[in-house]
């Protein structure tokens, strides 16, 4: 059997690119029991949302958005968010952002316990208005007002940029919008920015080109990826996310939900796939593996619905 | 807005890996009308398959797989294999391999007028047993002379490496077993060398560690992979091939087939996902994407089953 020197190997195979470092560690940011849970149609019992957020506790997330204080009206399935945040038991290590659309949010979380909220901004002025009612400049006055008084009362805040590789109503979201969006969320004292691509149209391409203009104003470590896998591409946009140095990622139990406003965006990467992905290149979660397929099998019943994740579905058929 | 230097950037996210080098050009090796086919259950009309290759061949594939020269007792539903190869339009700048067991098998394709065969071997002991009824060791020996005897009719000869992650009754693969099995189909004359994750349990570590391996032995322009969906990790996997200056990836229109042999092996990577994440990548394929769009429902109606692309379950949603 003849091998090649590796003068050879490079001069036959043009296979120069060098190892990419990937992040050891990566924190999963898991968001079913709120992205998830929001657009399932019939209402989800407080008690199974409670369960279900204690479980994903136990498995070992780091980081679960339990619930959003939006108002009733526009989001019914989340109108429990008090009782949910007051049902559940408190992790010590592990935080439980909430959604919070504005000031008023913010004060009903704070009476619920918040101790980590979340806001929620576009790329795309359409989806800004369509989604939260008001332009992206309109949004970023108000989230740094929800910032300010978040930082009085010792409260962590998460941003979000959603639409950051498309919009379902614009289309192409230039990579520069997405950067202002992403850095005023730094400045206004987000610890952490999570860039979502919302509609899942993103590829490896427009992802690594969005990123690239995105770490000119926000450091890696600042920064998370939320991935939807509407068009089958959320871990290779992951993957590349992790070779920029980027190693907080937003995933769903059994690829629970999806974006109520945004024209074919089923699902969320699953979780189960993404663990099953680090775990197998030799990155840290944290995550207890049997755990997490057995808390994605307990939702799903629940929920009378089929895994959304490829790895549970190829497992339970094992 | 507060921009960070490249220097403070690099301390800042430790992000210092060099932008990965794609191949510019990828050749899909369309395996859908043999790889997908031969596993649905109800035999598939000879009319619909040959409908289905020539509307591939019109979609801009090079090299389309159309069917297996094994036997029907073994595989009824390429029963009809030589009026297939024989009914359908023979683009000049496209390949038709078909699958040959053994130099029966050889000659019967060269009687319908196969140009490029596909000799298929594993690198499992117990999977090459139950798959092809002949160890390794015997495979080799056969192919060899299915290899020399193409040669002496000027026929191409493509050579699979099945379970190259892992082996549905083995489990974890050996990477050197792998190499030597796909160093032995190269010395044979195998102009290529797919390497096929049969159950898809591979992820970007595993598949890295394997094809540095294999990459000792064989060139990387003379490697295919060839990934199976079925635990979501296809496209990442790929993309770890790309990297690595693999330019050839095998896929099924509408991630049809999977293996009869291997237990939860469901469904090759489709081809509509992997040319919509290619092209977002800027990497040419040749492939016209609305045809390519076209011939998966055109398959899927004619099959009355769901496509197993996302992107084209999303784009039909839209």
């Amino acid at each position: 059997m003849k091998t090649f020197s590796n003068q050879e190997r490079e001069v036959l195979t043009e296979s120069v690119n060098s190892k990419p470092k990937f992040p050891k560690k990566v924190r999963i940011v898991e968001v079913g029991p709120r992205d998830g849970l929001q657009n399932e149609p019939d209402i989800v019992p407080t008690s199974v949302k409670i369960d279900f957020i204690n479980r994903l506790s136990s498995t070992g997330f780091r980081t679960i958005e339990a619930t959003s204080f939006v108002s009733p009206k526009w989001v019914p399935q989340m109108a429990d968010h008090t009782e949910v945040l007051k049902g559940i038991t408190k992790f010590p290590d592990v935080s439980y952002p909430v959604l919070v659309p504005n000031v008023k949010g913010l004060e009903a979380a704070i009476e619920a316990g918040a101790k980590e909220i979340a806001v929620f901004g576009a790329a795309s002025e359409t989806f800004s208005k369509k989604n939260i009612n008001c332009s992206m400049e309109e949004s970023e006055e108000r989230f740094r007002r929800v910032a300010q008084a978040a930082s009085l009362h010792g409260i962590q805040v998460r941003g979000y940029v959603s639409c950051v590789c498309g919009c379902p109503y614009e289309g192409p979201v230039n990579p520069q919008v997405v950067a202002k969006t992403a850095a005023s969320l730094y400045e206004i004292g987000c610890y952490e920015v999570s860039l979502g691509d919302t509609i899942g149209v993103g590829t490896p391409g427009s992802m690594r080109t969005m990123l690239e203009e995105v770490l000119k104003y926000v450091p890696a470590q600042n920064l998370a990826v939320h991935c939807h896998d509407t068009y089958g591409q959320a871990l290779a946009n992951i993957l590349i996310a992790l070779e920029l140095g980027i190693s907080v990622v937003d995933s769903s139990v059994s690829g629970l939900g999806g974006c109520p406003y945004a024209k074919g965006a089923s699902g969320n990467v699953a979780t189960e796939d993404l663990v099953y992905m680090l775990h197998g290149m030799g990155i840290e979660t944290g995550i207890n593996f049997d755990k997490l397929l057995e808390t994605g099998q307990f939702i799903c019943n629940a929920l009378n619905r089929p895994s959304g994740s490829k790895v549970s579905r190829a497992i339970s058929k094992l």
